[in-house]
């Protein structure tokens, strides 16, 4: 049990979604679960800028230490916490090289779903124009291609950096579940379709899945097209 | 001596230059060095694609495995040649968790520098807006000022993660240098100032050093009033 651990998270937010599959990959289950609301703006509260200054969630406490960036929360506990659990870091060369490889590339994916889908958010409304956001649909293209070509290549029943899972699942699939969710479509993208579909029914993914998702199943069609 | 290393590299390139300063400090001097002109557009030349799809540099490869996210690159070096020259990731809890927040928050860094400096680049002739511009520098001075902070805080004579040299300053020091490059006043951020004179001194800093900046000491004056 992680009794020494606080969590304050938002539901759906991809970087605190990264951090509650690592703890349940690491089997911490029992942590301090702060649920917090990004509509009443509990992440900028007092409670977040005590752990975070820059008031932003995920904000992570294990006893004295702080460590809320996602990426490095989900380092932090597999090196703490490394033979407890999913082993989350191959041993393997190839294996470790393509892990990081991905993990980062999914950084990429990341920043350019959220420059279609949070185009709103980030843009402010005399500042938005079409051609940006139509660009911004390109390139998210262009890049969901790319990871549809990566699992092409590994073959089916694949997670993202080869046949185990690994650190790269736990901090990118939340990317990918989002663009499902804003209604990306598994035609149109089969192989990361096949992959959502299989993580799906991971018991770490089913145990921390957004709360308000399950609330209301339907999700947004803004990439339905794309 | 490391032979079988290839980089793919541009000169002043902060993630090139994270990989470069990761190959001296693990001592793996004599790697296949390739400086390509990003003027010339060769980072999209058919040699960088072979190696990286996105076409984009670095593009590192050893024997036959590729790892080009520059993070992704540090990590593997790190793992590969952990007892080979310096330590790059500390042991104690604590450390090491502070070395993992920086390094990403050092994405934060990376990315609000860009939008400002890089601003012209990013955005086509028609979108540009003073208010996005005016916006993006207070959003890069606030990141600044909180990093001064930090090192405030680590008193003199700091790292970015504390007394020690870590992976942190290997990944973030190139955007601290790019900062300065483009006319950040040393008066205006005495901390990360001298950070920046500390860090100019070290072997890794000094072999690695952008070959442009060296012919041409003069940089632009981009954030003289920052």
């Amino acid at each position: 049990m992680a009794q020494d651990m606080t969590l304050l998270w938002g539901s759906g937010s991809p970087p605190c979604w990264r951090v509650m599959i690592a703890l349940e990959e690491k089997k911490l289950q029992g942590y301090n679960s702060r649920l917090l609301s990004f509509d009443k703006m509990e992440h900028k509260s007092q409670q977040v800028l005590d752990i975070n200054p820059r008031g932003q969630v995920p904000s992570f406490k294990h006893g004295d230490i702080i460590v809320n960036e996602s990426y490095a929360a989900c380092f932090y506990l597999e090196s703490r916490f490394k033979s407890q659990g999913a082993k989350l870091i191959p041993d393997g060369p190839e294996e470790q090289a393509l892990m990081y490889q991905r993990m980062f590339e999914g950084l990429s994916l990341y920043d350019k779903l959220g420059a279609v889908i949070f185009y709103d958010y980030y843009v402010p409304e005399g500042e938005r124009l079409e051609s940006a956001l139509k660009r911004n649909k390109e390139t998210l293209v262009t890049e969901l291609k790319l990871w549809e070509g990566y699992l092409e290549k590994l073959g089916s029943g694949s997670y993202l950096a080869g046949k185990a899972f690994t650190m790269t699942d736990v901090v990118v699939f939340p990317t990918v579940a989002t663009a499902f969710r804003f209604g990306l479509s598994a035609e149109r993208y089969p192989k990361l379709g096949a992959y959502h579909a299989l993580m799906k029914e991971r018991p770490s993914i089913k145990a921390s899945w957004p709360p308000h998702w399950l609330e209301n199943p339907k999700g947004q069609d803004t990439l339905k097209d794309i």
